[in-house]
């Protein structure tokens, strides 16, 4: 008196499917939502999905009731709501450059064989919070909680460039006061820092050859968060002449292409960066 | 040969509420993980939304094929992710203050029979962006586009008393430096300004009677973002005489009550605020 199982196992996997495929309509439709800047018609949204628009509005009624979506009586028009506003804080929350980068730094490991770290301003300078080397590393005396030069390292060169705060200035004029007649003549002689900044912004990376630590060359490169700040950096490192430390070898490239990975993860979509003036 | 409308008629609307609940619950179980802090074990989320893990898991499948959730590799963990990030600010940029606080002006409007407004920092001090009157109101010269005293207005007192903005503290002092006699005996001889900002804090509004316009009273509250910070106030008021110009009234009370249900809105659920020290 059962049914034969054939009959019973595709029924089951029909609703299965329908239920993720409800789910996944669901979601298309609040993503549109968002990509039509969070405000906008039914018309509008049910053409952006390429649904009917009675069935676009089942699905808004499942968002509206989870708090998601709300509908203003004014327009008519739908747009996204508090709940959806608090997805996103605790998205944000969780949106951590450190955590973010952990798949570049292994990429960058296991494909170009380096060291690589990823650094953040911390209230002593810019501090290395995060370390991955190859099998056969580079000896250096920097790991994690090593407090890096502002003015001489490839990552404070970064932070310098990237970040409009007094103290990262401070720390690199005092850092200029102390220099050797050598180190100084590494730098533009009228506009030292200014000259600097320029010329990491203009290439998006800043590269050092022995300045920082000796035989040691390096590439950092800023991540950037969802406001278009800087939130920390990106940096490889090797033996200077068994390392291309130019922005636009292998490394410099890879350094870039990463950092702008990770700065999509951390919400840059735009690739927009708030630059200092 | 056709089956009776009987038959077709509820398996129709049953696979259309099921569509409709398959989308609230991937609502449910995408609001649970952000409840749950943005990061979580599949064990907790399904206990969080009372399912079965494996149904929850399919549910996090469909939101992961989205990009609203992403999978730790490490951990096993869901977390909210780049997509949930991005409706987050689409949700942001619609959680307008003014827009926000349209309900409530009516609301006010139509219960207590009060004009109200809601006012922001501009540029050259508080100024009116929305306005309600009632049938009969009160007759003030004040409107859409007007700028209100930082030290002798309301709406004034609470943005002096939650904004944390050398150029409030300039405009008040200003205003202080230029007080007459009878208006400077209103505030506490030793520190003026101080001791206005704290009372306000303490009662959660401000009160003004007849010191910005002859006749009138007024009361504001400020409405708060996500982020804690005072975006906007709301403030009602009347001919002093005909309204109960004082922080447990009426419309006192009415005031702060719409001023957090606006906040809400504006995504400050907990009802922190960033009080300046």
């Amino acid at each position: 008196m059962n049914p034969p199982p054939s009959s019973v196992s595709p029924a089951r996997s029909r609703e299965r499917r329908q239920r993720v495929q409800a789910a996944e309509t669901g979601v298309a439709v609040l993503k549109a939502l968002g990509s039509l800047g969070g405000r906008a018609s039914l018309t509008l949204i049910a053409a952006h999905v390429d649904e009917s628009p009675a069935k676009v509005h089942r699905y808004l009624v499942s968002l509206m009731e989870g708090g998601l979506v709300a509908q203003d009586n004014a327009t008519q028009q739908y747009f996204l709501s508090l709940e959806s506003l608090l997805l996103g804080l605790a998205a944000m929350r969780q949106a951590d450059p450190i955590r973010m980068a952990e798949a570049s730094l292994i990429r960058m490991r296991e494909e170009l064989e380096i060291t690589c770290f990823v650094a953040v301003m911390g209230n002593m300078g810019p501090t290395i919070v995060r370390f991955e080397e190859p099998g056969l590393p580079v000896t250096v005396n920097v790991r994690v909680g090593s407090v890096l030069s502002m003015l001489w390292s490839a990552t404070g060169r970064v932070l310098l460039a990237t970040l409009d705060e007094g103290r990262v200035r401070a720390l690199a004029q005092a850092e200029l006061d102390d220099a050797t007649p050598e180190q100084r003549a590494q730098l533009d002689p009228d506009d030292p820092i200014g000259v600097l900044q320029q010329s990491v912004r203009d290439a998006g990376c800043a590269v050092v050859r022995d300045t920082n630590l000796r035989g040691i060359s390096a590439i950092s490169a800023p991540l950037y968060n969802y406001t278009g700040r800087p939130c920390a950096v990106l940096t490889a490192l090797g033996a200077t002449g068994g390392f291309d430390a130019s922005p636009h070898g292998a490394v410099g490239q890879a350094i870039r292409r990463e950092a702008q990975a990770i700065s999509r993860l951390l919400g840059n979509v735009s690739g927009e960066a708030r630059v200092p003036a």
